[in-house]
């Protein structure tokens, strides 16, 4: 059970985006210097001008392939972000409470990066901007969301025997991340490891009494 | 114990504010007109002209009391989110249970009013300015962080008969008021019942295993 069979059909979410190829370093370095010039000089510093400067791409270039800043710093959250938020379950018959502190801490040095430092901005934008919010939802969080869900019950599943319904599961994933983002954009603090620490503890007392 | 004497020096942090007070009414006629044009039109769309417009007072008037709009509304915080936010424990001996969701329950209706949107509004913007940022906390955040980490600590004292430390008080604050603001800030839609029961249940099982 732990090695799934390798699956012979396409799978529909790997299909790979059709339309030009030949420009993705100049994608991959508007990507980066959208993420660096954001961290140096803040949401407001960011232009399409400066980006395209710092890439080294024409600015014509940078519109050919989106809109706005905000739809390149969406870009660069689906490739970062994605897989910084990844929940590494280890194999095997470890304890729940070291793995899903192992993830928190994960989570909270995220928010030091500069993808972390992108979704913030973004977060930010979006309280005052409701196509922002629009596009940081459908393009990312949703997702994320799934993914979150997904991690949290294997964690609950294979390490503390324990399965939680889709509400709980939601209820739980709010409650681990929610003192972490509370934390990062409220306070705008580096997060303590007692924050982390206490909010595992808090998921796993909650999913233990959920299931009984 | 539970009877502190009455200190009869005076508190240093209940001065009254030195300057022309014969402008009150014009002072809170700013304070509406912004509160409803940021409702109305957004943070982008609210300015000192339109608020000097809705208020029926001088542009000028305004730039002898405040510097910004983000000024206006840190005045609207303190005013409106102090109330809004203020814990109102019963006196007698009811449930903690009951007592800490009815209060995490106002917490969540609160950022559906236009001072729960006023602070979703400037915690939007401090991702993007570090002077709102500053002005923030040092504004607002900081003092109502005190007063929900004495609120809560005097509903665990008198229902759960429990007393925690500082740091401990603390972390059971992020935990209490972090998957709201997750909800509200990330996700931005109204908050389910269900959130507020488990989250004000994981606080308690976490406050009552802090304590043995």
């Amino acid at each position: 059970m732990s090695k799934p069979t390798a699956d012979a059909t396409d799978r529909p979410d790997v299909i790979s985006r059709t339309g030009p190829r030949r420009s993705e370093s100049a994608r991959l370095a508007v990507l980066h210097a959208a993420d660096d010039l954001l961290v140096e000089r803040g949401f407001a510093g960011l232009t399409i001008e400066g980006i395209a400067q710092r890439a080294g791409v024409a600015k014509q270039t940078i519109y050919r392939w989106w809109k706005s800043k905000v739809d390149i710093l969406l870009d660069t959250l689906a490739d970062d972000a994605r897989d910084a938020l990844q929940w590494r379950i280890p194999e095997g018959d470890t304890a729940a409470e070291e793995d899903l502190k192992a993830h928190l801490r994960r989570v909270a040095d995220f928010f030091q990066d500069p993808a972390g430092q992108v979704l913030q901005a973004l977060v930010g934008h979006a309280q005052l901007d409701e196509k922002t919010a629009a596009a940081l939802r459908s393009g990312f969080l949703r997702e994320q969301r799934e993914r979150d869900i997904a991690g949290l019950r294997a964690l609950l599943t294979r390490s503390l025997h324990v399965t939680v319904g889709d509400q709980t599961a939601g209820r739980l994933v709010d409650l681990s991340f929610g003192p972490l983002y509370y934390r990062a954009l409220v306070f705008g603090e580096p997060i303590d490891e007692e924050v982390v620490d206490a909010t595992a503890r808090a998921v796993l007392m909650l999913a233990r009494e959920s299931a009984a």
